[in-house]
């Protein structure tokens, strides 16, 4: 990566902290999506809690955060997907699974989008940006620099990230705020995969950025 | 425009009708839009009569619906358009009017969606179509031809048909159930733009086919 | 429009003037749109003289320079359009007009690009921007507000101007420097439709800020 | 998967094969990405090998077919990429190697797309479907299914097949006619990747599908 992207502090108002899926699926022990893909779990605890710590700063600190989730609470026969027939992927998982459609969409505490943050809507790919309210709300606030927290990594995250490169942003993902369903994934993501659309940062550095 | 698009019926899987802002900005009496931008009330009154006609036909022989709104309503300081600071058009005539963040994002009945009817989300754009999820709707379901009818002929009907021209899907415009805010512009637009991105069906002749 | 954007000069690394279909088809005597399809020839002409003038004046004092044309050399049945089979609007039209596949294709002097000036590939819709190189290389170049020059007013500079603003730039139409088919349609469009998506400046105002 | 879009036969109207990047930077043995990237050097050739049957079977057999390379021979300062500052990612390791400006960028036989074949033009980022023509293209032409050929697997095949899914396309990625650095790499992707995106088919079976 160019060394003088990290070296330097980041501005404020060019921005967004993006948190992706903080939702009941994922955050919840009883969560559809944590209970059957999430193999090690402790790993992903202490995602949650890595970006709970970033989440807490930036309120603080007035930085520019989005909540990108999934909800197809007024879809409940998946009709976006094509009810999930002759598609394949997750537009067809998500209907088997039967997840986004209810309780599980519920953003789950401290993560519940505060006045003030942008919740981004209309979200329905596994990037967050694809087809959803955010890439506007980026330009129209002059933002070019994404970090990047939720679940899984090597699923939204890295769709996420993948794309934000492909139109022109700049992305960190935020390591230990994300987590694949097993610690290697993640390692394999971090290794193979990130530095060829983005970089890297650590909860702890990103904090400190925030808290300059 | 192809001659035998028009000729051979519709085949009902394929196509989508899209109603556009058929919310109470424009279809209350005492809507901000209807009051302040619309002249030919009588032409825009009559416009809303036809759409409903179509409806009916439409919900009454199961074609597909599609209900694209406008909904601000979790995001009052309008952060997505910069708080329509330093942008252009309605990004910032929008924020000035005070528009899409109260009651007038309200559905008005008829037009109120039903369960199984597709209620597009994240449109943000005068575009019905841009960053919305109606485009994946329509892909995941192999949908190819669209229908509108809605507010305001030159603006959003109009965006919106241009940019499924764009992106290769073909658009028949519902000329008497579109209104623009005077007589003339809807002249105009039938007249001088409509024929480079699409073609045109009076609402008469689209109820004679959804009842095929 | 926001009077502020105005009143201020505009910051040359933020801005890129977009030259649209300087090509044969239009700008030769015997270029097939400018003998079919443009009626106000005169009025057409000297749009082609403005714009000459203001990217003379873009080249002295080294703006941003994007040229935007159509060029379907290499596909000479038409294919990108489905072979114009099946389709509406101009997907139909060029097919059965021939345009675009020979040398109407080439950029006209001085309008054929110079090194250091971005040729915008891909463009396949009325909007350069859609499905091209434009956009990534305004990302990528910190690019959020646009000068449009170009043909046709109402067909391919106003579907740059309204997919412009749903996406998040600012846009200037250069109101003497684009020609529709007729001086009325672009009266209709500065009338009632650039406020919406954009706002206008001369060819004469713009240069007196590209010389500062 | 959905086992019954597999147990079924393509059908051939609705159907494109695809690919990527098979020009000179990866195909020749002097290329620079060959050279410099590919470790697993034999079972990169082999994919070469194996994408050559699938092409052979292809063009005897009529099938769609689209080539999508990147080209970057008249913007020798990667000005699209904001010259590679202040990037991070491709953007910014593409101008460092110095890639696609030069005879690297040129399609190596049999590859050389033939009349009738479709070149994706416009295409940009590690997504194929990213801002080319590749979408109108399958648009206007009904297309829905893709078959993806190329390199490499894990960044721009894949970063493909990621778009693709969440525009609402089923991609079946042809695993022995793509090729990662290593094939470890290429593991982890079917293993841990693909089936939340498309679905995998090897070659002779696509070719028993083709000669069908």
């Amino acid at each position: 990566m160019n060394k003088t992207l990290m070296s330097s502090s980041f501005e404020k108002s060019h921005c967004a902290l993006v948190f992706i899926e903080f939702q009941a699926e994922w955050l919840n022990e009883d969560g559809v999506l944590f209970k059957r893909l999430v193999q090690d779990k402790d790993t992903f605890r202490s995602a949650i809690a890595q970006a709970e710590l970033v989440l807490a700063s930036a309120r603080k600190n007035g930085w520019i955060i989005a909540h990108a989730g999934l909800d197809l609470r007024d879809d409940p026969t998946y009709s976006l997907f094509g009810n999930g027939q002759n598609v394949l992927g997750l537009r067809a998982a998500i209907p088997r699974a039967g997840t986004w459609t209810g309780s599980g969409a519920e953003f789950v505490p401290p993560f519940v989008p505060m006045p003030g943050e942008f919740i981004v809507h209309g979200r329905s790919g596994a990037s967050v940006l694809k087809n959803s309210t955010l890439d506007a709300f980026l330009r129209n606030n002059r933002i070019d620099t994404l970090f990047l927290m939720g679940f899984a990594t090597h699923v939204c995250v890295e769709s996420t990230l993948r794309e934000a490169h492909d139109i022109g942003l700049n992305t960190y993902v935020v390591s230990d705020a994300c987590a694949a369903f097993t610690r290697a994934q993640d390692e394999h993501f971090h290794q193979h995969i990130l530095h060829h659309f983005g970089a890297g940062i650590d909860a702890a550095s990103l904090v400190q950025q925030l808290e300059k």
